[in-house]
């Protein structure tokens, strides 16, 4: 009734003692022979001051993609396929470059703040650094993340480098609301223009409203300073909001009394409608789920019990509910959700599954706290059309023939 | 009255407007001339497959420290005071080498569970990732951190080089209870002996009961495949226990009816007590705080408001206070702490302080959801003397004088 998806406590239950029946269908060695190893017979490597992954995962890698016509222009994608948990390790946090990396000396940063203000002010990072601070788990997504279900043939690729502009971290630094107040704001004052210290000098507006509310000054990257890459030495975090908002290399915040009609929130980011209209600042990035285990690349075995796991995200809070379907979307049952679900944050979801080794498409569904469902991509482009490019975030299918090769499709 | 410790939401209550005056005394330069920087003037650098911090961070290391009586023996430090939020990122996580980092083949690695079972079982690596898994923030501590406390004297080092044998990551991995069931063990069943695969072969023995409450494979560290040195491609993960039996490299899990009596649970990691006794299989890590910054190292440039900021972890639990003084501890405040908490994780605290400027002493105490509250040094010592060497737990105390220097004192 349900294409084998188990209840998904149905092994953490009491009583529950038959998982490793379950899988002793697979090759279990009952001898010890031949069961010391190389690497028990000598002294290990020696100890390093900043470790790095073992040689053996090599392949779990960002995957870059640079654009030929604009050198420092591209991406660098999370592999979300390779990846389990909630966190994103910071050396594989996405990156949507505009212009390369800069390498900045901290020394020499500051963030300017000034427009409709009553008095200009300069930080240096030093004077930052003896701020209130405060640290948050959330995810970031570029607007342009998946963008490629839009098109009319689903792309075969592994889930990361379709999906994975969008990554998790805990972020540690000052709350806007600390620095932007009425010492220094006049009451005119309505946006925000946010500008990075690049090459490329990103800027984009933010209503004053959202950057009281829960944006903050980011100095620490899971723990250590953030990396060049993600904007060293400070930036700006826009909690649930796309991507390109959450400015890399902050120097500037220019108070305003309209948003400035830049480049990036005028001929990008914005998304043409089948009126014809184009919808502009549509800065929340809603619910979306995707099944990251298996996916796009996996190769089941044979029929028997898999775990089924996937991330959950919502820009408008907290995700309530993930639900999983292995045949097509006929039927639906609710995964467990990873605690603590915390809001605007990656969720990560598990259901477990016994394929009986047909051919099937799995499915997930994310509802978030506002009651907003994830749509199907049929729906999607009902609202939207197909030259939006930007915020797709339609249900993934993944086809699993019976020979357990897993493909994407539109189903 | 508080020696200058503020409320600890002084600066997020609504109405407070004077927190850009209060680091106005700060430079801040008015001009905005000069503020085109030479990174703004030409593109940045390529993107990587795997990020790495700033040339500019080469400071924020793990400091080793070697044996050397023993090649492969010895520490690598979190550098606790450069970091802030509750990750430690995977290249800064501590490590207690006993015989060097293995460079394990993950496809020949494998998991026996043997002893008082009804059948033996290994477990490929390819097997155990088909297992249900979960995720958990957690810190891991050795028993012997902070051990230089037991000295007569107070060490001057950086409070990462003090206490930085712990560390806090997500992990995900497999519940033992999964696999540890009626099915495979004997009723006689009650404790497990794990043993790591690499050239020291460390073992140690864990009562069945805590395996079967909340101990897991871990497989993944933050999101990834762990590292080497934090036992990669399994470790077993025993929330809030000492490290030392959070085995690396896993490969054994032996069911007994008693305590094997090995090396690490005999002549190590246990506490002789001023009766002449040893205290034995103490394996709980007790609340514990510490404050990071200001610390060992840190200079305060002049009186005004600074951001105590520190981390408090319990075994037993979650942490329910986290209290600070800055009169030496004849007043405390409490603390704001980060939300949300987990039990037997980090959590992060902090609280503003406005120095006047003399010469004063700060300190931290932590107390967990069972009640137990942080000791003095003195309350420790009077309890169990000074051989002990493991589970140091007293209160921190951090002098600053006059000048703004940060020394290590007992107070």
């Amino acid at each position: 009734m349900t294409g084998g998806l188990l209840d998904r406590r149905f092994f953490l239950k009491k009583g529950i003692t038959f998982s490793v029946a379950v899988l002793a269908s697979e090759p279990l060695h009952a001898s010890t022979e031949n069961y010391r190893q190389p690497w028990m017979e000598k002294p290990g490597e020696p100890f390093s001051n900043y470790g790095q992954p073992s040689a053996h995962e090599k392949e779990t890698i960002r995957w870059t993609m640079g654009n030929s016509m604009a050198k420092g222009n591209g991406v660098s994608w999370t592999p979300l396929h390779d990846l389990e948990g909630t966190i994103t390790p910071n050396g594989l946090h996405f990156e949507r470059h505009h212009n390369g990396v800069p390498q900045i000396d901290p020394q020499k940063h500051q963030l300017l703040i000034h427009g409709v203000v009553k008095k200009p002010l300069i930080f240096d990072m030093d004077v930052l650094l003896r701020y209130p601070m405060v640290s948050r788990q959330c995810f970031i997504e570029c607007g342009g993340n998946s963008n490629t279900g839009w098109r009319d043939e689903p792309i075969q690729t592994a889930a990361g480098y379709f999906h994975g502009m969008v990554s998790c971290s805990e972020w540690t630094g000052i709350p806007l609301k600390i620095l932007l107040n009425k010492t220094i704001l006049e009451e005119s004052a309505k946006w925000v223009i946010a500008e990075g210290g690049d090459a490329s000098m990103m800027n984009v507006s933010i209503p004053l409203e959202k950057m009281m509310d829960d944006c903050f000054l980011a100095i620490y990257q899971n723990g250590e300073r953030i990396r060049p890459e993600n904007g060293y030495p400070l930036r700006l975090i826009v909690p649930g909001w796309e991507g390109v908002v959450n400015v890399k290399w902050l120097r500037r915040l220019h108070l305003c009394n309209t948003p400035t009609m830049a480049r990036n929130e005028t001929s990008k980011y914005t998304e043409l409608l089948p009126s014809g209209k184009a919808r502009q600042f549509t800065f929340v990035m809603e619910a979306k789920s995707l099944i990251t285990n298996p996916s796009y690349g996996y190769q089941l075995d044979k029929k028997g019990i898999y775990q089924i796991s996937g991330l959950a995200w919502s820009g408008r809070g907290e995700i309530v509910k993930v639900e999983v379907s292995a045949d097509g979307g006929k039927t639906w049952v609710e995964a467990e959700l990873q605690q603590p679900v915390l809001s605007k944050c990656f969720t990560r979801f598990r259901i477990p599954w016994n394929w009986n080794g047909e051919s099937t498409i799995l499915k997930s569904r994310a509802t978030d706290e506002t009651g907003y469902v994830q749509p199907e991509r049929k729906e999607l482009i009902a609202e939207r059309g197909k030259h939006g490019y930007f915020h797709y975030n339609g249900i993934v299918s993944w086809e699993i023939t019976s020979k357990g090769v897993v493909s994407h499709v539109y189903a």
